[in-house]
């Protein structure tokens, strides 16, 4: 399966089980250069201020760790739940909201793959970033544990 | 205006004023005895698991803290919004979505008021608690920032 193909899979997984994302109109941009990119447009998403409510915003941060976690480990059966998070709204966001999960360093990922192969059981860290006209908005601090 | 109706109109003003709160279904369930509570239920706010969305609990949670602020301080002019959060999951929701938001200590109200009122700006930490079957489910902790 090429690339666009398994982001329009991720896509589809993630509307037709978690309705929510469904919703808030979630898109799988991109997947590039160990950068995830999931967006959701400001009209389904804004608060009683006109900008990105901070429930739509930590749950789309949530789910760009939780959509490059599916893509690297690449098993379905992997049960991918988030333990705990930190969020820092910087400034508003005004327009479409747009998290970017960059990987971790390639080290850190192939030891959580490399553990969750052996044991059935990995965690990891990600951090995914919601900017705002190229100014950090929101940082978004999760941590992911991987079941089979 | 009596509490019922506070809490009503609270429920109507988050539905029209934020869009997710209408897809997410929430309900402003009781304030009483220091305690707000909302739920959501599960059928709308699942995960690809059947429990709860962490995205819903982490938004729903936040909302709690919006709606004890709003009703505390009963000035639309406010603008209330969070600067950060922390969120830790303890276990899976498995039923209805509850949040309790339990008001701070009687001083740190009054300090938060007063501070609002002479200031036109003041700061607050609310702890919101998700629960599942009597146990703590979700630990949600919120700084709020109110202007005027």
């Amino acid at each position: 399966m090429n690339s666009a193909d398994r982001l329009r899979e991720t896509e589809k997984f993630l509307h037709a089980k978690i309705p929510l994302t469904r919703a808030m109109e979630v898109q799988v941009e991109n997947y590039d250069a160990g950068q995830l990119t999931l967006s959701a447009p400001l009209a389904a998403n804004h608060n009683h201020l006109g900008t990105a409510f901070g429930g739509s915003l930590a749950a789309l941060a949530m789910l760009a760790g939780y959509a490059l976690l599916w893509l690297e480990l690449g098993d379905r059966d992997a049960h991918v739940v988030i333990s705990e998070s930190t969020l820092k709204f910087r400034r508003p966001v005004q327009n479409i909201l747009r998290a970017i999960c960059r990987a971790p360093v390639a080290t850190a990922l192939a030891q959580f793959k490399a553990e969750f192969a052996a044991r059935g059981k990995a965690r990891l860290q990600l951090e995914v970033v919601i900017e705002n006209e190229g100014e950090v908005a929101v940082e978004f601090r999760g941590t992911y544990v991987a079941r089979r």
